[in-house]
């Protein structure tokens, strides 16, 4: 259990956390970050630089990003998680952000893990899809031997032969994780499942498994995203979400798990 | 949404049934059955014949364990489900139980398939750990097809890379295959876990993410059980099961899933 | 090592099994059965039951298929391989062929297995495609258990994540099963990898890996296959592998694998 | 098809590289460069910085390693491929070897391909152990962009259930590959099966299969190794992977593929 601010991790309140995949403008990351605060939201999403399979797909705003995010936090006291892909540019990504998130493709990638050990920033680390619990575990200590343990291990789905959704969500890894460390378990149930239908059943699943929080995708216009638009909750779905998450705190506060 | 008696399956309140993986013997069977009776519980769950990697292994007790499942229902007047392993035993099997449940090893049995759709009695089908939901659907019509369409659909968790975890449930296939079909969803947190301290927050997060029940293995020793004991719940365990069920039922009945 | 007839499996020179998916009329049937015996081959494939993920997609010519078996031989004096889906139709397929196959689907049906053992008639087991190397083994057993040990496993792939091929072939298997047991060890390329352009390199593979034959699908005229068509070789392509595998014998008979 | 001094890839003639996983000391490095040598390897491998799943693990010599690099270098005129793990070292790996490997975690570290892609040296790719072929592909493109193709693809295996072999060895992406892309394509059957007792069979399977070369490891003494020993072959065993590759040689030279 730890705090970011006034926002604490595995204290028994789910944190949902909610922005764009990536930041495309200043008018859609405005949008999002007035929308998601409307809605009691304390961290937002939202990447500057975005790994993407192909070379010639879009890389994310860069540099221009990050002075986004420096602008959307004076505007709105929001705090900020965004990704960092490279050793050259945690100092910048670490400059301008609140948590420092390490997307599925660098979980093993150890000189960047001991490098954001170094910022002084929390760390939010994905799990790779294709990676055991064990390497996972073993992946966050990579961060905390530089000698911060402020890790958010985020369960985001594992490579399977099933093809109706992207990824599937391992569910069962947010109980595992919580026996085998003592870090914040989140989940990711729009980059895990690919597809914005299955955002609220999942987000209600994994908080009932016990998961600590959600890292959950919103974007004003889904159809018309850069980057991953069919998994993206539009405003009235993302309102929905809340509502569900609401309804479902009068069991969390109460769950009696091991 | 259809009964079985007095079982509403689909109908808003969660079905949750229990009992051993393997009937092992009168005194095993009659213990667990007033013990999930005790509690509740409506559907006793238990096998005769079981199917087994090696042939070595303890195979049921096939035509005593039918016997034993007539006695139990005479004396507690608890409904069972319980497998039909091939097209020689079917109607055996038909003729003691209330619902027949084929394994997954046998999902894609079509003959077995076609052979339990003439017998009058509902299936309850398990996935194959490595088929596909699309594989799943194809299956239960070949059932459905003999005139019958009492199918419960059951998730019991699919093969991946992961060990620590003896499959991995993929409880995304819950809000799909209610999408896809209108036939009841349960889970199998049991055998797709093979691990009985995950039993507990699978089974929430089954229920949360809209499945209609669970099949949960009860037995009152599990550390002696012939089969599968790493998983079954001893009977404190199952009392606390049963106690998280009865915390997350208000919720359940107000979820505004889609 | 044992014989068929006059066909040695594990003796050093590998069998090629060759013939269509399904057999779907007596013109298509006898024109590769011509074909394949023009080329030296001495087992003929094709399915007379075929286990389909549909109810609605072709399922066999079934007891019209078994007729048509039965003049091909008598015609041609080829052994014939065909698969005996369930319990019921075992006896009628047994009486008709020389190899009974069990598919990938129904290796773990432990039911078939065993009944498939008291034919007197060999066995080709296939290699479920979601099954361990040590589940194969032990499905093997269920066979052997009855009293015969002619055993001939079929590696056909397993399911994973890429989906440019069907499934994944394992060739790393052949030395296993090899290790692990003393029955002959085939490959089937064709339905492994659902190319017909990957067959021939995939064959010479196997070959070299050290399996004791292939089983390959050839059609007429593959794009009016009714059965996966895709994966088969037309005449010239089955043509073009029979030239690799002479190419590649002497080195076969030479090798010094461990 | 290219050229690294008098070394051709993809010219039909199959490129064995051999080495170490490790560079461990002088003495075990000088050893198996002379053994190797001996063979009539012409590229040595041996790693100075090793990628391992837990911070604890040895990571190899670091410096030291590069430093021994250069010495095997000038006592041998053998030529040297070497792993860079992160952008920080690229410039110290490339200025002391001919080919920079990127290692299968790092497939998808887009900002290391980019800057070795800078450096004029070619590289040899591995495939990730969760990466589809068709990432597999665009992760070479991240290389080719920056102006140089002399890209090596090598498939070391995937992960998938089964628990025999270190991952499953995919030898349908050789032919896969080379159908495409023109680049060389060469396997790894030691890291993949992670079992010495089937690197033979899987050379001369990926090597039937059309690959370009293999990368195996060698050491004088395996079971000290201090990474990954139990797939290294002693030199006996090397010996004998030699003359396997030998007796190969005049169906390679003559092979139909298409």
């Amino acid at each position: 259990m730890f705090s970011v601010e006034d926002v604490v991790f595995g204290g028994g309140k789910p944190v949902v956390i909610a922005g764009p995949c990536a930041i495309e403008n200043r008018e859609q990351y405005f949008a999002v970050a007035q929308e998601v605060q409307r809605r009691g939201i304390r961290i937002l999403r939202g990447g500057a630089f975005k790994p993407r399979t192909s070379p010639h797909a879009f890389q994310g705003l860069g540099e221009e990003g990050l002075e986004l995010i420096k602008e959307v936090k004076q505007a709105t006291g929001l705090l900020v998680v965004t990704e960092a892909m490279d050793t050259e540019t945690v100092d910048a990504v670490a400059a301008v952000c609140d948590i420092i998130q390490i997307g599925p493709r660098n979980m093993a990638n150890y000189s960047l893990l001991k490098k954001v050990g170094k910022t002084g920033k929390p760390v939010l680390l994905k799990r790779g899809f294709m990676a055991t619990i064990s390497e996972f575990v073993h992946a966050a200590e990579y961060f905390v031997k530089e000698g911060d343990d402020r890790v958010i291990l985020c369960e985001r789905g594992i490579r399977t032969f099933e093809t109706q959704t992207r990824s599937t969500l391992d569910i069962s890894a947010v109980p595992l994780l919580k026996k085998l460390t003592s870090h914040p378990v989140i989940v990711d149930p729009s980059h895990s499942t690919g597809r914005g239908d299955l955002v609220i059943p999942m987000t209600c699943a994994a908080l009932a498994a016990g998961a600590d929080g959600v890292i959950v995708e919103v974007h004003p216009n889904p159809r018309k995203a850069l980057c991953d638009g069919l998994q993206s909750l539009d405003f009235p779905a993302f309102g929905r979400l809340m509502d569900e998450v609401d309804r479902l705190l009068p069991y969390l506060s109460r769950n009696g798990h091991p």
